[in-house]
């Protein structure tokens, strides 16, 4: 039984550059290798964070100044050292009530209470924002920070548009908070309509911290996060970087592929990701319709998941179950839940598994839904 | 004016093996490349693990089961890890008096309470050993562990001897306390006689915890360390690393090098490291004698550091000062106080410089030092 996975976010391992990678990395290690006898430099390879500026800037028109931007063992380095920084044990922060479970995970690590605030179909929903801010701040418990994913969200897939980036701000400001942008997944875009303009563009006080990575253009096994701050922001988040410096091989090898490949290789990965973003959805129309009329799922216009509402009487930990014994994986609902309540959601990651294994994979996900549908007996116990 | 470093403690870049290592790189990149699409394991890189075990075995006689050994980003996270599972702020430790200044900066930023052990040449006292443990006991702070660095001390080059470690390990067990064994120098050896047997080789039970480092054999920006730990401690320390792996990149690079040049590496270093010992020794022969009849050096077996005691007349900070307007670094006895004190001691770091700076770089160092005396004047104000 070939397994199918539609669990981890990952890219796709047939397209990966292996052979221009390894001539990369033969070429930097016999030229700047030497200077690996010396701890990296406390913000990270800079020619790496160049790169990160030129990002920005082919989307938002201007680079961002190389000393604004800190390379992090993976985003997920970058989001636990701003953790650390700005909160407590015990303090509040607010986020989307769906969002990443890896993200979640760092907030519960550290022991903070996670203030869901409601989404809708084009992401926080920034009328409910005000109302969970204004009694935050009334409870004498304001948040630390808003932790939001405007762009690909996962895993909703949704864009918040520039009316709502622009209240989020105001209202970050009229609360006296900071806003933490995960645009992790803002490479991978299949429309050609243009996302609204970054928090980190929009921003006119020092309020706002982004996080980045290459680890979903390249791989997470190249851990190349970072996180882009103004200064004032910035020392605070690194007085807790005590780690020697972030990985300087990785970093010299993943800057000499990206800077002749870049763009190149996010077109690439960009129209795999596309095929099999589609193969989901139509996989989804085929399959799942019989599931009944509360199914719907997402058909995003960039990111890595598809988000699929199954039927409220479903099972969960049985259909995971059943799904697992015929070596289909998955992430349920429940993961994404900012409360860690178990909701009729589940969340199909496409980068990793072929065409086949998805057209393979999605009939036999919506049996074991369907098998796993509690009966009205159940349903009364 | 060419600076001269006896600062930071890293190899010579000048044998560093940029062509090898970008050979590695290129080969184990076209292999084994496409599996950077995946998260790292949660021990990291199999085959690097496995040369951690093997290094293991060349001095000790066995390997260590692959399942005990944990990579990590450098022998910091390691020891970041250690200490965030053992204690909390406010709990208590115990070091050697005089220990590695980066070790010491993690304690500090847990906020524990460091209790200091007096040393002698042949590194940590056992004997005052239990009095810190009996008085700490009956304080009701027993301390979570005692941190040492038994073979190669940094700074001070001291190794351990039997039956010390023997008496070090049935106290740790009388005050039911753990040991964290930093061996990040136990490679860099100049003589043959052979080194006592590991803590972690010594140990009977589940009491002691091993950190090892690659950064001290190919260089810091590789940041590729490791700890060793039974199960039981391991699940602890891995319950923090929420970092989402080690850096595999640079894992199978490194383990790629090393599985073929491992030994003749560290050979070559080795060779290089003893002559500038040698260099460092006899320059200091020649031209701190003239400092009066406090002062004086170690002449270490191994390891990457040359400890120095000054006159106590020393204005610590002037010589500092003095020895950096010449472009000349090194690191004060403060930087290695378990207590921060400004004691009139200096570390010579030795591999980096070469032959050529340290034979400049001594007689500057003796000259500051001289010209930084106090006065009797100063001593009685």
């Amino acid at each position: 039984m070939r397994e199918i996975n539609f669990a981890v976010g990952r890219p796709d391992p047939l397209s990966f550059p292996s052979d221009a990678l390894a001539a990369a990395a033969a070429k930097i290690i016999s030229s700047r290798g030497a200077e690996l006898v010396n701890y990296p430099d406390g913000r990270g390879y800079e020619p790496l964070r160049n790169i990160a500026s030129q990002r920005f800037e082919r989307s938002e028109g201007r680079p961002v100044p190389l000393d604004e931007i800190v390379l992090t063992s993976g985003s997920m380095q970058a989001l636990q050292l701003i953790t650390e920084a700005f909160t407590e044990p015990g303090d509040t922060i607010v986020t989307e009530s769906i969002s990443y479970g890896g993200s979640l995970g760092v907030f519960r690590n550290r022991q903070v209470q996670i203030v869901p605030t409601p989404i809708d179909k084009q992401g926080l929903d920034t009328g409910e924002l005000e109302t969970v801010l204004k009694r935050l701040v009334a409870a004498g418990t304001p948040p630390k920070f808003i932790y939001t994913i405007p762009t690909h969200h996962n895993p909703t897939g949704s864009i918040l548009p520039l009316e709502r980036r622009k209240r989020l701000l105001e209202l970050a400001r009229e609360y006296d908070t900071l806003i933490v942008d995960d645009h992790c997944y803002g490479d991978i875009v299949f429309q050609s309509e243009s996302v609204p303009s970054n928090l980190y563009q929009l921003v006119e006080d020092d309020r706002v911290v982004y996080v980045g990575s290459f680890s979903k253009i390249l791989g997470p096994g190249v851990r190349q996060g970072y996180f882009m701050a103004p200064e004032v922001l910035q020392q605070r988040i690194l007085a807790n970087k005590i780690d020697g410096g972030t990985n300087t091989l990785s970093s010299m090898i993943v800057a000499e592929y990206l800077v002749n490949y870049l763009w190149e290789h996010i077109r690439e990965i960009n129209n795999v990701m596309k095929e099999r973003k589609n193969a989901v959805v139509e996989s989804l129309e085929e399959h799942f319709g019989v599931l009944g009329e509360e199914v719907w799922w997402t058909n995003p216009p960039g990111g890595m998941f598809v988000w699929v509402r199954i039927p409220t009487a479903t099972d969960t930990r049985k259909a995971l179950r059943l799904a697992a014994k015929r070596g289909l994986y998955y992430t349920p609902g429940q993961g994404f839940s900012a409360m860690g309540e178990d909701i009729p959601f589940l969340r199909i990651a496409y980068g990793f598994p072929n065409i086949e294994d998805i057209r393979r994979g999605v009939p036999i996900l919506a049996e074991c839904i369907k098998t796993a549908q509690r009966g009205d007996k159940e349903l009364a116990a």
